[in-house]
């Protein structure tokens, strides 16, 4: 297929690169900063443009990765030139497009991405849908081309996953960073517990959390969240994440 | 070297057999339960006991591997035996044993482990701490023989990498629990969240956590928090923690 990418943050960075690898072609990268958009266009062998007017009518489906602010206005920008649009926002309905649009869909890859660290593609749960159902027969084949994780998920289902994405992955990395600081603060290698946080992590591709839940609160360890809470008292905010999060996993024990 | 383990539980299972592995004789296996012992002392080829006073005093080393509340008093009962003595406790400080014998030593593994998964005992940190230099120097080569990661670490230190623990193990797993939870109740599968959990982990096995920070609460995207917060309308203690994660994220964006 004949491609363009609108965005060029770390979503567009890793799917264009996983299309492009795909074997589709990267028409053009449209970012307001030129540096960017040409920083991409260069890996994809595209053009890189900065002004939506610039914009080569000649391709089948524009991915707009953008901040989910701008969805809208670039949607109304690009609508004129009748092509299917695509957004791979987690948070923002199919609707955005279809105000504009009567071919829209949702490319929604439940993946945390960083420029720093490459992504196994195959491996990427795509969420998608589309506003009709070849729209969303094009949109899941083109996904196959990509991942071999592809579900139809609708706009109120995404919502649900995107909400349940912070806590499974935002909040845990906060999470790591205040055992860093703890660790920091005594003079403790973060190595020390590096293997631990994989081995979490781990536990849980193939078991249920409930199943392999450890810790003092599950036991209703008293003495040691006591002690624990003790060892937090100049940090007042960890101590109050400490008993709320203690108190919740008593509370899931004894359900 | 020949080893008696104390105890039963996860701890004792896995460190027994990587002990075992490593050519290690394991005399007995104590546990208060009979049957427990049996099966573990099965696995290790040593003998089960349920009565302390059936230990046989021919040992290198007791290790305790029972819950932290028993060690006194089982350190108590084994002492007379003049042997050295361990607990692996990470919340237990040296002088448990210390009131009972200058022979005392620590030797905690930093991980998790559940009668469900293999753990590779090679990458587990060992954290170690003896009562003089010679039992230091003993349980450092000991901990050699089964890991890589051995770090000698005073009861201070434990009690705060103990802590750290519960931050980037027994939280994190109970908000995957969160998460499942929730597209359970909107019938979607858990593994549509899996890869990002694993990779979320994987992340900071080489980068820092403050560095890989993604979500709503970093951008300070207040509308895409409102809007979380407003699904977990019939779930205020989710809201509740969802708030104090968001708040604490936007603080450690600000600093």
């Amino acid at each position: 297929m004949r491609i363009t990418l609108i965005g060029s943050g770390n979503v567009a960075t890793h799917l264009g690169a996983a299309l492009k690898n795909a074997g589709h072609y990267i028409v053009q990268v449209y970012s307001r900063n030129l540096q960017n958009a040409a920083l991409l266009a260069y890996h994809l062998k595209a053009e890189a443009i900065d002004d939506l007017s610039l914009i080569n009518a000649d391709t089948d489906l524009f991915i707009i990765s953008t901040s989910d602010g701008v969805i809208d206005s670039v949607a109304a920008q690009i609508a004129p030139y009748q092509k299917p649009i695509v957004h791979t926002s987690g948070a923002t309905p199919i609707q955005v497009l279809l105000k504009y649009t009567e071919h829209s869909g949702v490319f929604y890859p439940l993946q945390t991405f960083s420029k720093v660290k490459e992504v196994n593609f195959r491996t990427v749960p795509l969420c998608i849908e589309g506003a009709y159902e070849d729209m969303t027969a094009m949109l899941k084949e083109l996904a196959f081309t990509i991942s071999n994780n592809v579900s139809e998920v609708n706009s109120a289902q995404r919502k649900i996953l995107h909400l349940a994405a912070v806590f499974a992955c935002n909040f845990p990395n906060y999470l790591y960073y205040t055992a860093q600081q703890l660790l920091a603060k005594h003079e403790l290698n973060f190595n020390l517990l590096r293997p631990l946080i994989l081995e979490t992590a781990e536990k849980v591709e193939v078991q249920l959390p409930a199943n392999v839940q450890t810790g003092p609160a599950v036991r209703n360890d008293v003495k040691t969240m006591e002690s624990h809470v003790g060892l937090l008292n100049d940090e007042p905010e960890l101590q109050h994440i400490y008993e709320l999060l203690s108190q919740a996993i008593i509370k899931m024990g004894n359900t």
